[in-house]
């Protein structure tokens, strides 16, 4: 689920737009727009609206049932790292575990394009199997829609799960503070570029390899290693690293800094945006989470990450004095820039 | 969720048809080829292999908890009596109610092509929201991607939907047998053939208007009403109602009689059939539930629909002492045939 802007600059782009624009999907500002002036006046709620990652049923439902849901529509459906399977688990199962939530069970839809080559939809699910599995979860209902020839894109699917959130875990941009600090697992933007190489520049070789990993054991881990501690989480896919810590910024209110000699990105991550024209914050991530934690947390989160094998987690950033909803980042080279959420889509059908 | 055949005979048509052909997503035993060679083999486990409308989560995962998804892809996107929002509410919606479950929230997953005109996409969400609240649920997390304007056809659906099932509320085929009644609660095939109409033959005036509607609070009623008595539901979407009673007389291994003159079906209906050359029997329902009840319950289930407001529900068959895992129908003219499910594609693209 996409999350919403309050930014008033960008309100007249929908209306100059009547037809949707694959910039609508995404991730970015016009997102937010499609979001606030045609999806929430129509099925707003107040748990839809929160626009959270996972709904969490209010505890009358069911103890804080989790719900989420996804569409996958990466092309091409194979990329070096993963498939469109392996991502429809991980992201599903990602989307759960960040909300707090251990996934419970999974649905799947499909939607194939006639001719797509039987093989491949075989590959597609003994992804889906192997992914599910590693992530401990079940696929237990599902659907397959064939559609014409010309009417599709070889293959796109949708995963929903459900998960349960321990009573114990609260999450919220309501508990960030002055003093907190932001982490991440591990090094960014390799999905978005692993995908986009392949697409764009096939004959290019590269070492890069999308990071798509479920996350949920991972996640548990540091939560039972944090306790209270543990504040808030989202994994940074679509419009990446930038597109979350904007969105805290902007949700909160707060001041967030951002350290670039401290977010890890791995040297053939940096040719490939470069080559690619990209910024790597930008970009999705399939495998990555970001974490903020009390202040006097944080060495005791980067140990939890580190002792999991996230050998390249860091803290990256903190939670600052100022009240103004900027995300600012302190450049390698000493200087400042303001970190926003890209506007439109940055990189189509990444996933 | 379709279901899977165990006919022994096309099992080769698969290996026949190495690449995805339209037929695999009919509903038809096509697609339960799709489902037994290719799908399962590699997903199943004890709950998605019962192949129900929902799966229903076993007792120790949070008291029978049921979770379904399906995705949409009919064209036109707006035809008489709805649209596809109102289409992807009620599916899920009546997926959740046949399975005995109340439906608790849904989560909804836009695939929407470049240049969809935005008011075409605003009339599809008013629709998911009025039939949402028509059904009493709400939508409470989505997502939306863009895929280019070759690369899909207009607007795909997936909805995905949680339900509680009661304890009390016992359904299944394992408790159908001998002498058990079949009821159905309105006339047939009038969704796929509205469908099929608009897309066909656009120049047509026809009164046929798609029957879809959200389900669950009839058979909520119908539920309190029949107590133990009411045994088995499936609402007859794909393959119409001959795919329900033939799947349903395979599973169980015991014979079903169908007697033609009972099954209410609209004289506009029947007209629209001989026009596109199809068996109204064979075309999808969308606001249709079949019953399975106590023999001595009949009379009480059809009092039940009558005073719901479907004063042509009609009990259409029974289960006979055969067990020959056979469909047969008592023809209006004195015949009997066999009715055996849809192979492959009948109509494509109707839900």
């Amino acid at each position: 689920m996409n999350r919403i802007s309050d930014n008033p600059v960008t309100t007249e782009a929908l209306s100059n737009h009547r037809d949707i624009a694959l910039a609508h999907g995404g991730g970015g500002q016009l997102t937010d727009e499609l979001l606030r002036q045609v999806i929430l006046p129509r099925l707003g709620n107040d748990v839809l609206s929160q626009l959270t990652d996972s709904a969490l049923l209010p505890p009358s439902w069911q103890n804080r049932l989790a719900l989420t849901i996804d569409g996958y529509v990466v092309t091409p459906w194979r990329f070096p790292g993963g498939d469109i399977g392996k991502l429809a688990v991980c992201g599903t199962v990602n989307d759960l575990a960040v909300s707090g939530a251990q996934p419970l069970a999974l649905a799947l839809s499909l939607i194939v394009a006639e001719g797509f080559p039987q093989r491949d939809l075989e590959a597609v699910l003994d992804s889906v199997a192997a992914t599910a599995a590693q992530a401990g979860v079940r696929v237990v209902t599902g659907d397959t829609k064939v559609v014409g020839r010309h009417q599709g894109d070889g293959i796109y699917i949708t995963t929903s799960g459900i998960g349960l959130c321990p009573p114990s875990r609260r999450l919220g941009l309501d508990r960030i503070r002055e003093g907190d600090m932001i982490l991440v697992n591990g090094p960014v933007g390799e999905h978005g570029l692993a995908v986009m190489l392949a697409r764009e520049m096939p004959h290019v070789h590269s070492v890069l390899r999308s990071d798509v990993t479920p996350l949920n054991h991972l996640i548990d881990f540091c939560a039972q290693q944090l306790g209270d501690d543990l504040l808030f989480m989202r994994d940074p896919t679509r419009a990446g690293l930038a597109g979350v810590v904007a969105d805290m910024a902007q949700q909160t209110q707060l001041h967030v800094t951002l350290e670039e000699f401290s977010i890890p990105v791995r040297p053939e991550a940096e040719h490939a945006a470069d080559m690619l024209g990209l910024d790597v914050l930008e970009v999705a991530n399939e495998g990555k989470v970001v974490m903020v934690v009390r202040g006097d947390a944080a060495n005791r989160a980067l140990d939890a990450l580190r002792s999991a094998g996230c050998e390249q987690a860091a803290i990256i950033g903190c939670i600052d004095s100022k009240h103004d909803g900027m995300c600012e980042l302190h450049t390698t080279i000493g200087g400042r820039r303001v970190i926003a959420k890209p506007y439109g889509e940055q990189l189509p059908r990444i996933c």
